[in-house]
């Protein structure tokens, strides 16, 4: 249309077939600022905010019983699509409580704002036929790592690495059909020292990760295309997530050099051993990756951490609303499901 | 699953069939909290950010000749939904600069957040043959009102407010088809006082949307159904967004009402006239909508000013990045659009 009237058209004007080397150094440098302005932020924001979370807590103390549930079954879809239907009844039974806290902040405001810990407080005893723990806690540390690129660039990784967490099933209750006793033995084997891909229980978690993903595959062939998430990744596949393997050692020593590394850059220092987009094509497939049973742990981490748990009571608030508000995210239930539901429940809840 | 271990299911504990009214008070109360602590927030950052955006416009002004033609065309789903291929070949060939501006905040960090300013600044003369304006400027600005439902309950309605917004197009270039000249005289009738409905620029605007929608119903009846605006709904309407009809003086006495009974409610007083949800079928339509000629205004500026803006640099970073990544944007593109498109630019371009 534009080239009618003899102007450039929007794509024509995107003749330009490299971002400038300068003004893409300018805008790297831009970004760090506005993200360390953000964390600081963060930060404060964390002290602010904890007298306000603690009296939600003792709000919700008063509807303990099925604050959670109604919470979990009005999850958005970026979690929901995490809870199967047979987590969705463990949680439903035998979920009591659950807390999200950005734990390395001190009371003065110190501290890495973006590490979380999850606290999922369990039913006991025979109010829980699942488990026999009371608590669940998945500690998640934001670390810091740079290493050198085949072709000597320097590259910093950065985000959220964890340890898996054992939970002690009943027998023959396993959502995760072994997988997280496999990644636990794994994990545990490590600390012990050697090289993993020596250990026999890398071997065996690689099993136990084939073996199940062929029997997805399998499930998968039957009507259930639309389903989110392959039978066999149970939302309990969450504490088994490890992410990048960083100690807390080398992540401070990465921060202290990047730090020292953004200082000199504000005072105008170019740095030409950063690794570009382009030079990802080189690398060597993220060691990490062959043993993590739960691949989007950090992702549903912090859709936990961002949405679902400051918006908890919101969500407890509309599970009340009757009506379809939420038939969106009834696209992925399977139609079989409605048969013993009362209608005139939301009917986001069907499935659980 | 559940049912079958003697537990109850996540459903059948969800039994209560209301919120417990005082727990709905005090997660109300702690929600205003919330927001208040939150809005401060944004004040303090707004005063914070200030340097680096100026820093950012500056790196802008040395590739402004494609910089907001690349972020326009690498807009998240949510903004470019919005933009039809004809406002594309505008956008792409005529606009110059783009800022959106917290611009109710002074530099010692007071005033409303929540208010937004966005200058359009386009080519002139023979480089702009759709229409005459150097600059548009939309401003909006966050607005209280406080009324009574017909049951005698306190309704408070807070939100976007605007004027519309004349665009001079050049002959025959209208993208708008008349709706936002409509909707100007409306305004500009509505200034000289008198009862709205009584005006002859209310039936005319009347009369311009009733015509629009129809052609819309008619394009629709093609093989388009997939494209997620009727056709005639241009970007350009979104400078005829009004929202609700607040003044600022009636504005800050809803303030200053609701933050004397944020008070009395903080320490303790208990208010029984709020509207409930359940109160909202007694209402009678909002009369603002019958002459909103872009109903989404409020949410598209929300969206250009949280999303578009802040990470303009990276959209225009990933504008480099060849490859599908943005196929999924892809969807909504009618299918026989890409005859006269390089192949080497990143598809998401397809439209542009």
């Amino acid at each position: 249309m534009g080239a009618e009237n003899g102007q450039k058209s929007l794509s024509e004007r995107i003749e330009m077939p490299e971002i400038p080397m300068e003004v893409a150094r300018e805008f790297a440098l831009l970004e760090q600022r506005f993200i360390r302005a953000e964390t600081d932020r963060l930060r404060r924001s964390t002290v602010e905010n904890r007298p306000l979370w603690e009296k939600r807590s003792e709000i919700i103390s008063k509807v303990q019983d099925d604050f959670w549930v109604r919470v979990l079954s009005h999850a958005p879809a970026e979690i929901d699509e995490y809870i199967q239907h047979s987590d969705a009844a463990v949680l439903g039974s035998a979920l009591k409580d659950l807390t999200v806290e950005r734990f390395e902040v001190d009371e003065k405001g110190n501290g890495e704002p973006r590490s979380l810990r999850f606290t999922f407080v369990f039913r006991t005893g025979e109010e829980n036929p699942f488990f026999e723990n009371e608590k669940l806690v998945k500690e998640f540390y934001w670390r810091k790592k740079i290493t050198k690129t085949p072709k000597g660039k320097r590259r910093t990784w950065e985000g959220l690495v964890s340890e898996p967490v054992r939970i002690n099933w009943k027998e023959g209750m396993d959502l995760t059909k072994g997988l997280l006793d496999a990644a636990c033995d794994l994990a545990e084997a490590e600390k012990k020292g050697g090289d993993r891909k020596k250990l026999p229980e890398f071997e065996k978690l690689a099993e136990k990760m084939e073996e199940l993903e062929a029997a997805a595959m399998e499930d998968n062939d039957e009507d259930e295309e639309d389903f989110p998430t392959p039978a066999g990744t149970s939302f309990f596949g969450f504490f088994g997530y490890r992410g990048n393997v960083v100690s807390a050692e080398e992540s401070k020593e990465a921060n202290k050099e990047d730090d020292e590394r953004f200082e000199r850059a504000l005072k105008g220092e170019k740095f030409d051993d950063e690794e570009d987009d382009d030079d990802e094509e080189d690398d060597e497939e993220d060691s990490f990756d062959e043993i993590e049973i739960f691949p989007d742990g950090e992702d549903l981490a912090i859709a936990l951490a961002e949405d679902l748990w400051p918006n908890a009571h919101k969500y407890y608030g509309q599970s009340f609303e009757i009506g379809d508000d939420y038939s969106e995210f009834d696209e992925d239930e399977p139609e079989d499901e409605e048969d013993e539901e009362d209608n005139s429940r939301p009917r986001k809840k069907a499935k659980v």
